[in-house]
């Protein structure tokens, strides 16, 4: 399809890869922090569209996957933004907790250090214990 | 390599995928806006460190670009953040200038419409001629 249309229109054409996967970004809503990155398949896009809670495709588990199914830590979608050539979706979203399975708010936890290129410094502190969360 | 040095160690091992790419997130470091969602290579990613200035790789293109070398609209890299499996890159930048070629501050500049699977609508104004900054 050509440009104009795609990045100009009002219709929604998500443009999903070979393996019909679609690039998301999930940002909190109200304090404006990028809390993770993920991919949606046709099914989990149309879910999340339909309960208004994010559902994601596990690309290692290749399976659906609602956010917080096993943690409790779910996440209200506020509004579905998509880019000029449609090919990644960003979820502005309410949380209540920290949505990282490490422990942290964000998944973007750490920081190249100033004047590195290969260390690292963490930038957060964890909001919860995962082995509490996890533990089945 | 196990789960534990890539989500909790100090060392910055980006994970690229089978062509060589790793998901980036640019984001406003003031505002806290989404700019744009592109890929870099190692190449880039080593380029970008280096400069300071955002350098992504065009897939379309298959070549190495320097954010802004056509528009002006440079991205100033404020800080590199990495998530957890490290397989996503968030950059944290400064723009003096609209990010998206179409026009706008960012390219996510429509939503999805209220109660719409298909429908989006605007939820930003062109803030440059993309057409003036363009004509080579």
């Amino acid at each position: 399809m050509a440009a104009k249309p795609i990045e100009e229109g009002l219709e929604f054409i998500p443009k999903f890869d070979d393996d019909g996967l679609i690039r998301v970004i999930a940002q909190d809503a109200d304090s404006g922090q990028v809390l993770m990155a993920a991919y949606m398949n046709r099914q989990a896009l149309d879910l999340t569209i339909q309960t208004g809670y994010a559902v994601y495709f596990s690309r290692s588990r290749q399976k659906l996957w609602k956010k917080g199914e096993q943690s409790g830590h779910f996440q209200k979608v506020r509004q579905i933004l998509v880019d000029c050539d449609q090919d990644c979706i960003l979820l502005k979203v309410t949380v209540e907790a920290g949505q990282c399975h490490v422990g942290y708010q964000s998944c973007f936890y750490r920081a190249l250090k100033k004047g590195s290129s290969k260390m690292l410094e963490f930038i957060a502190k964890k909001v919860y214990n995962p082995q509490k969360t996890y533990k089945k």
